[in-house]
């Protein structure tokens, strides 16, 4: 814990030693420095720097810029998807398109994103090409997923294949890139890399689901709005897998309330019902099981061939702090 | 001529080749796709190309994936611009983000960046951290130039040095780039490659004071409407030159055009009109000269220590045809 606590500090005072904020013009370099330091969690360096240690040996300081230009790279990306989803607030602030404009959060997160590509290379310059290769099939993927979420939005025939590579994209694409891209830098054979890939992604799916999960069933104390997914009409593997296994006539009871406009309330609470009576919560606890236990045995084989207990127990932290 | 025609369709097949129109989701690649097929002239990656082969004697062939990079750049910083300016039309045909929406231009621009990157550094694995580190600090400049020209536009007190810092970065810098990251693959001196650099960015800064110029003083035959610049009150080199040596009345008469809503064509002939007074043209030629005399210097010293000659001949052609 005090070590991974350790880690998050050193991410954010190197973010803040980049001094992006004395940069010309300020209002390029002012928004980004402002979602920056909104700080957030810092998971994605820390993966990043957990797993370079893992395979060199190494302390894992080692890959700070590395580690920190996948969470600069992750703030481009919100910078951006705030714009596409027209979100007023992140973090608990004004989100930089509400502040400035568009325009200044279109431009800043362009700057951010190339900014990002140095530090890749930074610490490594012999692992250059591998990484910035990878680091581009990882930002292809994010992108991809983005796109594949706004095209589900409106595609009423959606899957849950379909949803499911949309998130192994969205969300769990940047944390495979983490263990990645540390495995790279430290040398890993091909095979350790992409069983880490495999790692982070089946991880990232599952902490995805239990995202989805927690909106509409949260734990006790959990503070959250409850059902804002269900309000939003957002398909989720909840949505989707009640529509594949519903009766016709609990279809049309879905379809009804999809169609419902008034009395969010009303809506979250009969849509619950007939989650309730589809088992949902358990078909999706499963789901997530099966992902968990993917992870669970990569990590079972990868701690037989390299240090890996710190990425799993730093992962297995941030989940238990999810559940 | 014919090895730069043969460059230039070199260069076509070969983002052609990258069969981006087939990769999924379509509503991501689709407007990249669309974007690259309008063409354009492919000046960078040829540039790129030539300044390759000026530095390592191989043929320029062998820097294709660079200078294609640089061209992706390039069509990446058009779909945001047009976006930012609102512009309807490009190339002749209509935007990415008038045929699609801001939300794919931003995000197929985003992805179309991401993807630049690896082709960055497919050909020179050896020379990959020296390569991204070029390739962000002028994506840098470039997005801070794009930055600083919608902060002149607001700025009623822009002075002519802010004018050309913006256009060096805005325009001149990706020139800049091309040439540095030409003479970085070839393997180039360090005293080398920043007179290469330095010659890029003259010729760029000549090259944007010249369609400044041509935009009221257009040559015969030219086609294009008419003091465009002026109407949008656009603060060229020419309009912040007047400004500043304006007496007293002719400010006003200035500062009373900059403000006129209407009529049109009576607001471009009254601005000429005063221009002609205040010899804007000559002006104007005059420090083109300066920044080509700059390049030819470079050129010249270029020459003893590098095959230069194909460089300097690729630009003077670009040159002749928008003189």
């Amino acid at each position: 814990m005090t070590e991974k606590t350790s880690l998050k500090s050193l991410v954010d005072q190197h973010i803040q030693s980049l001094n992006l904020a004395e940069r010309e013009p300020v209002n390029l370099y002012g928004p980004i420095d402002y979602i920056l330091s909104l700080k957030g969690k810092r998971i994605r360096p820390i993966l990043t720097m957990l797993a370079y240690q893992s395979v060199s040996g190494d302390l894992p300081q080692k890959a700070l810029n590395l580690g920190s230009a996948i969470e600069l790279f992750h703030n481009f990306t919100l910078l951006h998807d705030d714009i596409m989803d027209k979100a007023p607030v992140r973090r608990g602030k004004p989100t930089v398109h509400t502040i400035w404009d568009n325009n200044v959060a279109i431009l800043s997160g362009d700057a951010l994103f190339a900014y990002s590509m140095e530090l890749v290379v930074k610490e490594f310059p012999n692992h250059a090409a591998a990484l910035i290769q990878e680091y581009t099939q990882t930002c292809l993927e994010v992108c991809e997923g983005q796109m594949e979420d706004m095209d589900l939005a409106e595609n009423d025939s959606a899957t849950i294949p379909q949803y499911i590579q949309m998130i192994r994209k969205k969300t769990a694409a940047l944390l495979g890139g983490c263990m990645s891209m540390g495995a790279i830098a430290g040398n890993a054979s091909e095979d350790i890399r992409i069983k880490m890939k495999t790692f982070g992604e089946s991880v990232g799916i599952a902490f995805q689901l239990q995202d989805d999960l927690m909106d509409a069933f949260p734990p006790e104390g959990f503070g959250k709005q409850v059902g804002g997914d269900i309000i939003e009409n957002k398909k989720t593997f909840l949505l989707l897998k009640a529509q594949e296994i519903a009766n016709p006539e609990q279809k049309e009871k879905i379809e009804n309330l999809l169609n419902q406009k008034d009395n969010p309330e009303e809506k979250v609470r009969e849509m619950l019902d007939i989650f309730e009576v589809l088992n949902i919560r358990e078909l999706t606890a499963q789901l997530i099981e099966e992902y968990i236990q993917k992870a669970r045995e990569l990590s079972k084989e990868l701690s037989r061939e390299i240090q890996f207990e710190p990425v799993a127990a730093f992962l297995q932290e941030i989940a238990n702090r999810k559940l």
